[in-house]
């Protein structure tokens, strides 16, 4: 079996995990941030699937991959809810470890983009798009928990994360590109879009915002 | 003609005249919702539709069948924009009545959850799945509606509410594994989920939220 | 070559055109709401790209045409992107025009309703349908826009908007049952748009909203 078989074989399941993986850490954060909200059970699973879920759902309406893979693999579904579970009865734990939610929320992130641009490449885009599709995979999940709470979504104003969430997803382009092995390119893009935004949020590095075109005018 | 036969000729009729009239029950209360927010002509019939049309939509993108049914079949649209004139001119009537948007409402869910989760079957998705499907499909036009406002959807911290679609859905996709006339299972789904929504209306059913992690510390 | 022929050559590169020009048009116009929002580099990108997009991403992903154009193809984003980078530096100047955001709002929804109309016909949706997909493509990004600036979309109750972009997408799928050419439908609906919609802004062009259902009873 050559090289490439290995990775023909390794790809799904390699996808698979990674998105599971993202799955937990973006359901954990998307149901603390409805427990905070005061959202009733209901409420704080659904925002957990909604986070979870919805940039691998946008992806997949997207390329044209439908029934998603987050409707038609129940795996999706049931970690999930698991992780709601977990955030809705245990949340003052889960919040009293330091920075706990960012963390899970870079992890999932990191996962996210390399998942959503290796199945995009795998769905024959181009690679500028394969990149693009997988940022959006990465912070679709946060735009659509933030929309749901009726706030603008944090992406659009935080802490590098999208930046983040692109860097990642170029260098797994660019690994495609340059046929390196598929685990050297998902797994260095990942540390990087895991790190960038770790470091952005330590030493609270921001895109800038436009020149004040009016001196303070607007109040 | 065997039983069978006749079921396959009834399934496309009825999902059709359930879809009508859940189109109809939620044109009328996102068109309502409309009216109380001061929007216009235009802003009240967009609501109708989005509220009617939007969950009905997200299942047929969802499921692959697009063009989506709302736009291939010009009754939903018809029948939203009736629903949504009739608001328009005679809203204080209809509020006068009793809970009458919340009644609407909770007839709009049950046909909704249904015949969203028949035509996920009959998509082929899996039977957990579908019932997912079509709860989603119940809620999914409240949350248009909701979001389109710039409000926490209330589906996230009302009484029971997707719960009721969900049972609803359940019971659908329980009659069809045990394969039940499809009538049968229909029309009980319906029925469980409308009960269940007006008994959580009345006597204040809710879901719990999350044991509060902090004595009321934050304000 | 026969009138038919040329229709056909044309149609797509006419689809094309009108399709950048107007993603420039609602790119700059997304992007200044969000540098009025404060939002950083990323944010107002974001903007820029789902004001510009989304209404056509919507429209694709409704019709079944995707991966929608505005992922396949790099010129929307190029455009989306450099146009959102010229509103970020050089927004004081562009606000300083008499109300230029307006303007360009007009230009691209002119330009999108008929190129949304125009595109929903090739996809083979009839001919009223065709039309109200020709408007939500005009009106869905600044829809996309304002949901994500947790504010109810304008669309909703400004002066003459939606109405604009429904005559111009009218005005095409009435020329194309006529089989008129192709450039003289186009031509006319967007100039009909436009105007409307200019005329609208000057005049204060409203359309009413429900009668008054409690004589100011509620606050």
């Amino acid at each position: 079996m050559n090289r490439m078989q290995i990775a023909g074989q390794l790809l799904p399941t390699m996808v698979l995990i990674l998105d599971l993986c993202g799955t937990f850490a973006f359901a954990l954060s998307g149901a603390m941030a409805g427990v905070r909200r005061r959202l009733d059970l209901f409420g704080v699973l659904a925002l957990s699937f909604a986070a979870s879920s919805f940039g691998g759902i946008g992806r997949d309406v997207l390329i044209g991959a439908v029934p998603p893979a987050a409707l038609t693999d129940w795996r999706y579904l049931g970690v999930s809810l698991a992780a709601g579970v977990i955030a809705f009865f245990w949340s003052s734990r889960i919040e009293q470890g330091r920075t706990p939610v960012r963390l899970l929320d870079a992890i999932g992130l990191s996962l996210f983009a390399v998942a959503g641009t290796e199945k995009a490449l795998a769905y024959g885009l181009r690679p500028e798009m394969a990149a693009l599709l997988g940022m959006l995979t990465g912070i679709g999940g946060g735009v659509a928990r933030d929309v749901l709470l009726a706030e603008i979504p944090a992406v659009l104003r935080s802490e590098l994360y999208a930046v983040a969430a692109l860097a990642g997803a170029a260098i797994v382009v660019g690994g495609s590109v340059l046929h390196l092995p598929v685990l050297v390119g998902s797994m260095t893009g990942g540390l990087v879009c895991f790190s960038l935004r770790m470091m952005a949020i330590r030493r609270g590095w921001r895109l800038p915002v436009a020149p004040d075109s009016d001196q303070g005018a607007k109040p």
